[in-house]
């Protein structure tokens, strides 16, 4: 009977040299994909989340809206087109956009970090001026926006009180305009802005394969823009994996994908020599 | 020419003796009404709340959603029932609330102000668990609920931060849920919470009116709790002034009840001597 | 009746886009000229210093003695010479000066800010070591001095714990003798030496005017200085105009030369778009 | 392979409840008996210590010299005699024991705490005039000594400052004599002097045990009290149920008496439901 | 040769007991009579307070101005009356009271510690507000007043930024008008205002005598009530002991009242078991 | 009689222009020889430290064992080879001279500090990672170790709470072993790795002596190494010369060799213009 107890400590023990490593630097995690889809799987997450924080570490949470956001057009019978990848997003979808977000999306998850112990703050980009952006194209996304300028004091001032901070994807602009982007892109915007020692992409994705479409574990950014360049990486993985190495280059040490789809998956990527997924770092 | 100018100087001169009194002071404003229905005052409002700001007062901002919610709810065809007053909120018509109130109406607001200036900080009584709530009656009413307990850390952090917190009325239990509350009472129960000089009610009502409908300048707790009992009072305006007399017994100094239809009523009640409504004080 | 009040929320609300702009910036005032000769300017002065710093701007003000040393002078049958505009100084004229300076204009200025509601604290150049000088010719002026170095400890001490400074420029020699320092080098020199934002000289003079005798509203430095080469300035403006060219040079902003006969000619120039005299900037 | 993994962030999470429970509370721990003995158990402790600090808790060791005082003071031919169970201490043993207790049993903790990536402060009860005592009974038992008094400041100052203190138990007397104190009293007392959350007992003993020799897991103070009055707590155990108790009444919330003997003690009694020991609480 | 300085450093190390038990405390000296009129008992003086300062004990000092304003008033022929000992001060005397106290005596204390390595700063009682007045009866005695409140921030904040305030005794009543106050009544009202360790009234008396014309060393607040009701203190002492048995009451800890014609006195009575005048303490 | 005070007071005050000249700064003395041996001595050396930190100074010490490590290697038999005069350190010996160094002289020297009213904190190398070294030669010379690295910290953290640290000097290597370091190497280190104003050589030695045997007042740090050069420094002298160098070139100010042997020498040094020992500068 002791024994189990003396293994579950001996355990515990063995995430310490992580946790020394990783004491006192912020995290920014962007979370999508199928841990936000599964009721379970958010709530395992949260409750990752709030470890994070109360052995040290101060984790940063961006988000999207995924299917959620779909689904209440659908409700409301508000009809949106794709071009090329992107949402052409009109202004009534827009403030349905911002409403799922801000108003359903965020919410939940800093339900979800409080139920499990935390003390998280759901923040948009309008929050403190903190996101701010232009349209891409009007006449062909609506909408849709690109990051101009990211003000990171609202985060900072957050994590200086002991919140986590819970963020929505929604700019403005300079009139005052909400603006739909691409939560990969502010997730690695933030990440820069703030200098946060990893950025953690929770997706659908196990992480870069190689040629044998086995997952590589650890590769220096110069060799994944070889690899962009060789055909390896191609469709989709192109788009997130620059987002990555504009990442490393603004700053950031470590860029991580990893699959949402596995139980604790940051807390396997982080604490464990395991590594779930594909880790990207600066050539040393 | 000139002469225009040097009005305008003492003007602002004349605003001077009240910006003594409650610089560095907080004061709540329940905002609602006809102030947050008409796009222009809206604008004006938040012109108003970033002057007070900047000439070193700490306004807080506390809102509840109106006809945004019922219009709403229309679209996505939910239909809900009135009982005593009350909306029987059902767990779809909450989640539909919450988006109105969390992720359109306050970020609403929040841009507004910082169009006009600000800094403002959105938050719902969520972040920082700082509303906790319970249900009323469920079988009644379904998700509206009363508040239990406010935990005052989050407002107190974002002022002290240089924040201008906006604050939508929305609760959690101790199951995670969701719940409705009227966004009077929270406004009382926040500023008791964090000893707040001033309560603003911007409501539709002009103030409490005597027996010759004429508005009551200023008055004693105790004289409205005697205008209450001989009828002067009555009907909706009981719960209002019930909720402001709390107010006062729970440590806050004045409470103002004023019509949001003036424009800059804000202004004008706390930086003249005209006075627009009533302003419900401590017997000294 | 309503509507007059309204009017005067429009002109606070017309201030704000400066207020603003100069929030927590630090702006030194040169005091002297008409504006300190009349009993009811003073007044006037002092409540336009105190409403600076209660919208959050740092006023800092330096002044000489003008007529009121000549009239005690006078009355000790002490007679002193000017040569090249410069008074020469004797001892005893030099006690009688800074006991003026220090003892009575400086505590009337005192006394009418915190009569006005405001927090000031009189300092002379001896105070924490301030204005240190040496004489210019002794056989020629006696103890009229030139500043050869500000210490501005004290004058950020006394802004951070909220005070508004109010200096009366005595400096100190290493012998520990009293020198008489001309005011308006002075409040450059310590404009320079706490990097404000701007100097304002509140004088008799209107403004630098064209060679129409049209005052000039914004001028930059080296334009300034070709106006002085091709003698459209001229005479006593010269020095002064120095003066600002030496600040701009310095680091601060702006320099302004305003008429102290108009009332509230601080709030004009501050506050306002009119603007009553010269700005002088930097090229940018 | 992965659900080995997966199986490990579970068990770090087990410990969420318990870390957030501790979270910023400090825990002495009198550290002696076989843990300290061991070589292979010593290494363990610092490890377990060093997690507890890097998850947020304030531990503070206090220990004693236990069998390293004898084996020196036997290498050195100096005899001494233990009368009442006390050891009468002469002043060359004296020295002998400081030097032992501080000079080797300290350093040695603190080596091993920093080993594992700690930042631990070895502290006698002379540094900060931490310990005061006196003797007990200078004729009987020479330099043993009694607390008089304890001043916390160096321990809370250290902890501010982020460093584990390891405290050796010597007292210094009005005269700056050193003195030989019992490590459990002063544990107790520094338990007290901190208003310590906890108070653990790593000893050779597994805890109070009732008349049927099974181990009470908890133990209201009053019914300890009983216990020893009833003869079920007797012998060598009743002096340190007293300082436990004494614990108890002068603040600290909970006193445990736990095994060193058995692997990872520490982290088995505060971070999983096992419970080990006994722990001693104030009656509610 | 060696001998000699080492004879040095016994002294200095003589006065450590003295440096210690003062070490971070406030002292508010008065400084009048003698020592004010000799420029070399002055620059003493100076010395003696930098000295204080810098072994870590914060000097307040409080002076009026004794025959440097009768020697302006004559100079400019002010004739002035004096009423059961009292100055009855017209309003012309006043300006010239206030001149002299504020801008003469005031800053030549403040340059002579200036000169002596210090860092002072010299405060009217209008400055910070600081002494607020009323007269005593405007018919007999003009502008004489008593004090009505002492407003101890500005002492608190110069103290704390590391100056050494020196104070002259002008008050302004509510109607801005400046009051002349006697300087022992002002220093008691300070030093109980920032509860000072200590009171000096550094005078031409040499203490409190006793039948015999001896000093008395030390007495007991209550005694020196005795003394006073036999008789054996009498005429213009009885005020003066009044107002240090005023700060007795008020929560000073000992008043002394030494000479200040010997050199050194402040240095004798504080850092020597000599003491050369007599020190008032409470009953213990 | 009261004659012989005033001139205490002066005495006291002769001082007073060192004082102001070292407040606030850092000083490290390397204490041994004479003064470590004599117990008299020891009492005046730990009051010289006492007047130092109380005036404003920071003094932090630096020790070696000297004779008393000797004496206990001999009570146990344990035999040391000197190897070119270095200590060749068995592990035994090593355990006997780290209790030595921490747990007796370091603590004697902490007593006595407190007993003369200060607040000393005995740290050796391993305390906060402090010293880390490695060894010279393990063959030749066992466990004697060169530095590596200082990490300053907890000697800033222990003078920024207002303690006096006594460093004894012994080193922790990567493995965790106990290395022994020579103190004036140490001291010289420590010196630079927290900038010190000043090191103090406390040392048999009474200075630099010049060709004639005279010892040298100043000496600029080229002259130093000029006299190496041309053998008037010789034999033993060279590597303390050497040290103090090092120290110059690594930014400590002045360096200082004086005699323990006479009585109060630090004091005569720092407080005197007599200067008993040799000032090594940099060249200015």
């Amino acid at each position: 009977m002791i024994d189990k107890y003396i293994e579950k400590a001996k355990i515990l023990l063995e995430a310490l040299p992580y946790i020394q490593k990783f004491s006192g630097k912020t995290i920014v995690i962007k979370y999508g994909g199928a841990a936000m889809e599964n009721k379970e799987l958010q709530k395992l997450v949260a409750t990752d989340i709030v470890l994070l924080k109360f052995v040290g570490i101060n984790p940063v949470l961006v988000h999207g809206g995924g299917k959620e956001i779909t689904s209440w057009l659908d409700k409301l019978n508000i009809k949106t087109e794709f071009i090329d990848g992107l949402r052409n997003t009109s202004q009534e979808a827009m403030e349905v956009t911002e409403m799922v977000l801000t108003g359903k999306v965020n919410k939940e998850i800093v339900g979800l970090i409080n139920s499990a112990g935390g003390n998280a703050i759901g923040l948009s980009g309008k929050d403190g001026n903190m996101i701010q952006g232009e349209k891409i194209d009007e006449k062909k996304y609506g909408f849709a926006g690109n990051v101009t300028k990211i003000n990171p004091n609202i985060i900072l001032d957050t994590i200086a009180k002991g919140y986590i901070p819970v963020i929505s994807t929604v700019a403005v602009n300079e009139n005052n305009e909400t603006l739909n982007i691409n939560a990969d892109y502010v997730a690695s915007d933030i990440a820069i802005s703030i200098q946060a020692e990893k950025l953690i992409y929770l997706s659908n994705v196990e992480g870069i394969l190689n040629e044998k479409k086995e997952i590589i574990k650890q590769i220096i950014a110069e060799d994944a823009e070889t690899l962009i360049k060789n055909g390896t990486i191609s469709g989709g993985m192109i788009p997130k994996i620059n987002s990555c190495l504009e990442s490393i280059h603004g700053g950031v040490n470590n860029v991580h994908i990893i699959s949402g789809e596995i139980t604790h998956s940051i807390l396997l990527e982080l604490f464990t020599d395991f590594g779930i997924g594909t880790m990207i770092k600066k050539k040393e």
